[in-house]
């Protein structure tokens, strides 16, 4: 794995290849040093379109594209597909298995992945939404729950296929559950001959007095209240006690589910550990204002990784902004320290953010705007569309979604994959 | 699982539905039966293009539609997804896992699965291209074989794991060699830093002395110069004597592959036995003129599963408009028993067959046209955009061709799934 470029040039190993290590890698475009660029899967993934594939809007390779292909041009930038197991701090060694790989400067991009504090065995019976292989694992369960509906005789156990519930009342959670319950209502309407498809009952539940905490208190009303128009029920201050086989377990009864989506929570996986290393909140590694590690400066952490304090001293959140941002403005410090130059201190430009609940309703908050209902998902479908990576996948989405908004009909409702299971 | 529909009405039931089943399936819209439609999947598949899927051209959605979704307005029609087990003939039951289903007419329809001629042991080294699941597994082994061959430092190993063999050489075979070479040689041309993929060696292996058995002699023979220019290795009259693990075993030599492609032979799983019924090669069932059984004229059998006498008494090869006029014509054959008309005989109306083996090459027969090279390739583009199922499906096709044309990426180079396997 000799790197193609100068070997006198600094070698940058970037590990993730999200928004902010992709983002990272552009910033290197062109400049005297060599960047290898590890991602796990080879793909990079366009993460808030991720529940449009799991609820069969949108097609895995309509929100994922070839790293390789992405920083094809870029020739001082080499792509491994690999998991890195670890770093070894001291001898700046990222470790693959059976390679390891020296670097001069590493960013750290690896993002955060489901929590189910401390409930590991939560995690078969309600897959999270993190990577593409959740997605298909949700949009099998989802409309196999709907075939095993159509199978069975006994009432009682089909309303229990009919049932979905979704833990968690964040942006992930709300739109999961306003996708399903239109998929209920609207998509499958007409597509059964022994039970009617908008019988489905689709749940969400939050610990929180309210949804979506990240945005002022009556846009998340306004959530709330659409989602109820769609026929969600929404469950507030009601922690989840346990998740059984088909069943979540809350405080007050046992509530029956042929499929169960785990949206509550995340953590981060610090590649780096040491006494010097300061994990927080959501493991996450606490960075400078410069966004390295403050005993390792030649480490940086970009993205949902990294706990870079905000103008109020908290740590940012994890959205894709941020981490945009910081990819870029990581290596933009990279590259001022190996001209001698002084650092810059990552500063936040908040363009706000949104949460769509289904055809025609969303809410959003966009610098003093606050939006709902139509201009809002307006605003969002545009926003999303021009984020996307690449002319042909804009293209796609776009006729995809016209198509979905003439007909409320899902292009991508294949079962694929074992037969037997659940 | 009580049908909708008056059960005073025959109830017919389909096994499959591919282009056999679903067809019969339309024969029935607005007639006085019941029909149930089961598969074992919850889409139909344009098995044509399935080597496109493989090949990261187009996204599974783009060739499988839901079958209820297609069926949607017949409300006579029934749609089960579910694996059926076997048939009791003489009770007229249908059986699945934990269901059994009566029937007064029965369409079997389950098409055929690759064939390893008795060693089954190869496939889970040289998959068939089959199912959908089949065809993202093939995908996910050729873009883990280019990412596994920049992870690896022995040139040696680099070298296999860039061979790819594909043994067959009918369509299927032929259609995949071309892909993959021009995967090689243009799509990927740029995008690794430690080996050039232009350098893959593509193998396409066969028995018989000439590609394309089932075309006339002089297109097979254009069809194999035109995989040549794409540097495809062609390998005529060579029996395969095993495949090992990475190693295609030629009675020769030992070919080293870091993919193997299974497109040699197909075999036929009938769901009905007994002394009373003739099964013959590829363990085809035969059936009369009127494509029902002799001995049990209630079933009939349409598509690759049944050997149906051609106008030479030799059976009709297993192609999609076979399956298509079969299943009318079986469907057609209920309707008027039921009236008490006579039975007609099905009499195939050929209208051709292609092979598609790049950009701006194919071959083609047409009634009396023999076609290759840009006229064929347009010819085949249109055809098979029309016989797809759906607006939309054709429009997204359409898109990605365009794109793909223009630029020659490929758009679904995704591998989903585990992630330390082969």
């Amino acid at each position: 794995m000799t790197p193609t470029a100068s070997s006198e040039q600094p070698h940058v190993v970037i590990v993730g290849a999200g928004f902010a290590g992709l983002n990272a890698a552009f910033a290197f475009e062109d400049q005297p040093v060599r960047v290898t660029l590890i991602d796990q899967w080879n793909h990079h993934l366009f993460q808030p379109l991720l529940y449009q594939v799991a609820t069969a809007m949108l097609s895995p390779a309509d929100i994922a594209s070839p790293i390789r292909s992405i920083v094809r041009k870029q020739r001082n930038v080499t792509v491994l597909m690999s998991e890195v197991k670890g770093v070894d701090v001291h001898n700046r060694l990222v470790k693959m298995d059976g390679h390891e790989l020296h670097y001069d400067y590493l960013i750290l991009a690896t993002g955060t992945q489901t929590s189910y504090f401390g409930h590991g065995e939560w995690e078969p019976l309600a897959p999270g939404l993190k990577s593409m292989a959740d997605a298909l694992e949700i949009r099998r369960r989802v409309f196999r729950a709907f075939e095993a509906a159509e199978m069975e005789d006994d009432p009682q156990k089909r309303s229990a296929l009919l049932n979905f519930v979704v833990v968690g009342g964040g942006p992930t959670g709300v739109e999961m559950a306003g996708a399903l319950a239109e998929i209920a209502r609207f998509t499958l309407k007409r597509d059964f001959r022994h039970f009617d498809p908008t019988a489905t009952d689709v749940y969400l539940i939050d610990a929180m007095p309210r949804l979506l905490t990240a945005f002022p208190e009556k846009l998340a009303q306004t959530a709330q209240k659409d989602l109820e128009i769609l026929g969600v029920h929404v469950v507030l201050d009601t922690m989840v006690s346990a998740i059984e086989d088909g069943v979540v377990v809350l405080p007050d009864r046992r509530l029956e589910a042929g499929t169960i989506v785990w949206a509550a929570g995340v953590t981060a996986r610090p590649l780096v550990t040491g006494d010097d290393i300061e994990i927080v909140g959501q493991s996450r590694i606490v960075v400078d204002r410069c966004l390295n590690i403050p005993a390792h400066p030649e480490i940086y952490v970009a993205g949902d990784l990294g706990a870079t304090p905000g103008k109020d001293g908290k740590p940012l959140p994890g959205l894709a902004p941020v981490a945009i941002q910081e990819g870029t403005t990581a290596a933009e410090n990279i590259l001022r320290r190996i001209q001698g130059e002084a650092q810059v201190p990552f500063q936040y430009r908040d363009r706000g953010s949104m949460a769509t609940i289904g055809r025609n309703r969303a809410v959003g908050v966009i610098g003093p705007l606050r939006l709902h209902g139509l201009i809002a998902w307006i605003a969002w479908a545009i926003i999303h569309v021009f984020m996307l990576i690449g002319f042909r996948n804009r293209m796609v989405v776009m006729v995809q979604w016209i198509w979905a908004y003439a007909t409320r009909q899902r292009s991508a409702r294949l079962i694929i994959g074992g037969n037997t299971d659940r």
